[in-house]
């Protein structure tokens, strides 16, 4: 039996110290939990600045490294935390701590995303063991979830709200009825979003975060490239005032998966949901997970998706479960995420989809234009379940026709809409927003 | 390596027949997440009329026994499932099997919370492992979550709502706006609540299931008699009513676990909620367990709490977990829950604890009851929040006079209220609800 466990660290950003702090702060019921010591012997990040986090949490100066070799190459650490993020060096590292029969804890959900049946193919073949809690969801503990308490089940569907940012911006642009640009200001204020929000915005850190949801639960590869991927870049305050008010709908980002019927559906984009139902209330920068299991039934994982302390506390338990098998001889001899690189998922094409949607026309308001708008829609089989029309407007102009469909095919719709937005008295391209009813 | 994994399956009634139809249905999943084959090969229950059973799931009748020992003496057997749910002979068959070296699963929260110390040593010393999923949340993995996902948190504090047939009725008397007795009668008609409910309706069930959190998250027993335990049985639709409307509270059954100042609260009782706030919208049978812990902040588990399938999930999830490390042949090698039997834990007082209140105190309609009354309150430290006494009163009749108090100690606003029942304008014993307002 080991005695002690011991870390070493790779990357000194936020997540990174929070890491240390919380080891620091929660010793003694961390190693209770462990069974074991656990210490950090090595801490390492390019910038020497970083040298003097350090002194905060009475580490001594030499535990702090600038080189990587440093320990990769130490033969008494046992466990390497990789928080540097981005795809390389974090890969070549990863790799060479599972050649050296290290066990890995990470939080780089992009690598993760990318280079998936590597990583945990290197690591099986070595007996080392790859934790990720902390690559979706945060603080919420999905990944086990997902992997081991709902393991029995067949899953139907996951949607998630996976990126805090976006969830903010979503709230305040919904809560405040501000712009688009506004929320996101706000959200840089209060430390909700980076300078560079692109990867939130654009829907792909959730996308990334989806294809490790979904490959957990297939034990395959779900590739980024299979996700269908659209932001909240265009979201106009108006849609979402509409939605709401005339209804009963909240929008939110979702990453969806669905499963059922030979193929599956990856998809990470605005989704409109019903007022009242649980996703609808996960507000601000929080994060949720609804899972529907065929034995489980409907459930829920709610908390903080990101932040340095939440994320620490994804990492640490990681930290903990390793500790306590590796004091007890027993870590990697069972494999913990599968990965059958020879197991091929069917992903349905966007256009192949089935669901609801609400549309926005901008048109003329003269006589004849609901007739043409709602002929186009029934010509490509979409037919209408309501339609809202501004009752009184102040001056001749432009008003918007909004439509909540019934179950209609994507590329349906999508020519449709192609249709309506040549007609002459159309004024603009018209909005497209799909819903998840998720009826109880 | 273990080629098959040989389960034994003691009690068959509904949760029983739910694992025998999991592990059928779903088998390809399951073996392919354990690694290795799963078998049932005993099935036991004290009723031989159950044998039938079995053939619907292509079992062979000679699997049947009525007979406890042919399982617990079987060599052969890895896994014995104890489903026959009371104190004996379930805590019996446990100790037996892991005294033989087996491994154990069990969704039996009574026995558990009551032996808690006893069993988990008694596994320890023989190195077996006894999982417990189903016992607490149903198919939540709220166990595994505070176990392992969230390790590495002091816990501050757990809100639970964990016991479905008593949130099924609260949410039916809240909005339909019937009668506790008329809303049973619902739950008795829909499979929601047994025939007898009393261990549901007094609030039993939810205490054993809050002594099962609280003894995971500090590795120590706390005793059933330490709980304090207030069921639903005497709620009113009215007070439903006023805390809703006047004051925008929801009523749920609450298992409360809080943690710091050097004791722990652990109690069970009607609580109202914010209504917004996510644990005011768990409706009907499910349940909800919402934990706040130092670095993760606030997280919420939700699904549904019990049921065939749903507790079937947790413990085939057990299974499949159990199953893998047999088959690599480090099942118990490390343990899972630790019980230290000589931590102790000091436990709040009821009387102790301070936090805000609804009263309804029921007087007759004349000058100066108003004074009388906050005067009583004044003299023992509880302060009014807020105030509604109905504006009209057709009859001259006797009036409720409804309060909401600041942050009071427990016992001193018992006493107060004992005070105020015995003035002679109060005509009936005042009612009081707890409130726990979960601040962002």
């Amino acid at each position: 039996m080991k005695k002690v466990i011991n870390l070493g660290l790779i990357g000194l950003g936020t997540v990174g110290e929070g890491v240390i702090k919380l080891l620091k702060k929660n010793s003694s019921i961390i190693e209770r939990k462990a069974g074991t010591g656990i210490r950090i012997r090595k801490v390492c990040d390019l910038d020497p600045r970083k040298r003097k986090v350090l002194k905060k949490y009475n580490l001594k100066p030499e535990v702090f490294t600038v080189k990587a070799g440093e320990v990769l190459n130490d033969k008494d650490i046992d466990i390497v935390i990789e928080l540097i993020g981005g795809y390389e060096p974090a890969g070549k590292y990863i790799l060479e701590a599972v050649r050296k029969g290290k066990h890995v804890v990470t939080a780089n959900k992009a690598l993760l995303a990318r280079r998936w049946p590597e990583i945990f193919s290197e690591a099986a073949r070595h007996n080392a063991l790859v934790y990720i809690e902390g690559s979706a969801g945060g603080g919420i503990p999905v990944i086990q979830s997902l992997n081991e308490g709902l393991s029995a089940n067949r899953i139907k569907s996951v949607l998630g709200i996976l990126n805090g940012t976006t969830n903010y911006i979503l709230t305040k642009m919904s809560k405040e009825n501000i712009s688009f640009k506004k929320a996101l200001k706000k959200a840089q204020e209060k430390g909700f979003a980076e300078a560079d929000a692109k990867y939130d915005i654009n829907g792909i850190d959730a996308a990334n975060k989806l294809v490790i949801l979904g490959s957990i639960i297939f034990g395959a590869h779900i590739k980024p490239s299979e996700v269908y991927c659209e932001g909240i870049g265009k979201i106009m305050r108006e849609d979402i005032g509409y939605a709401y008010n005339e209804f009963g709908y909240v929008l939110k980002l979702l990453a969806i998966l669905k499963s059922g019927g030979g193929a599956i559906e990856v998809r990470v984009h605005p989704t409109l949901v019903p007022r009242g139902h649980l996703l609808s209330s996960v507000d601000d920068e929080y994060n949720a997970v609804y899972v529907e299991g065929d034995a489980v039934g409907k459930t829920m994982y709610y908390g903080r998706g990101a932040g340095m302390m939440p994320t620490a506390s994804a990492v640490v338990s990681d930290i903990i479960y390793l500790s306590k098998n590796i004091h007890n001889n027993i870590a990697g001899r069972a494999p913990y995420i599968l990965c059958d690189p020879k197991r091929k998922l069917k992903v349905l094409d966007i256009n192949d989809i089935r669901t609801r949607y609400y549309i926005r026309i901008t048109s003329v308001d003269k006589p004849g234009v609901l007739s043409r708008i709602s002929g186009a829609l029934g010509k490509h089989n979409v037919s209408i379940a309501s339609v809202y029309q501004m009752a009184y407007v102040k001056q001749k102009r432009d008003v918007p026709i909004i439509m909540v469909t019934h179950l209609a095919r994507e590329g349906d719709i999508k020519k449709a809409l192609s249709e309506i937005d040549r007609l002459s008295m159309v004024k603009k391209k018209s909005i497209l927003i799909r819903i998840e009813d998720l009826d109880e």
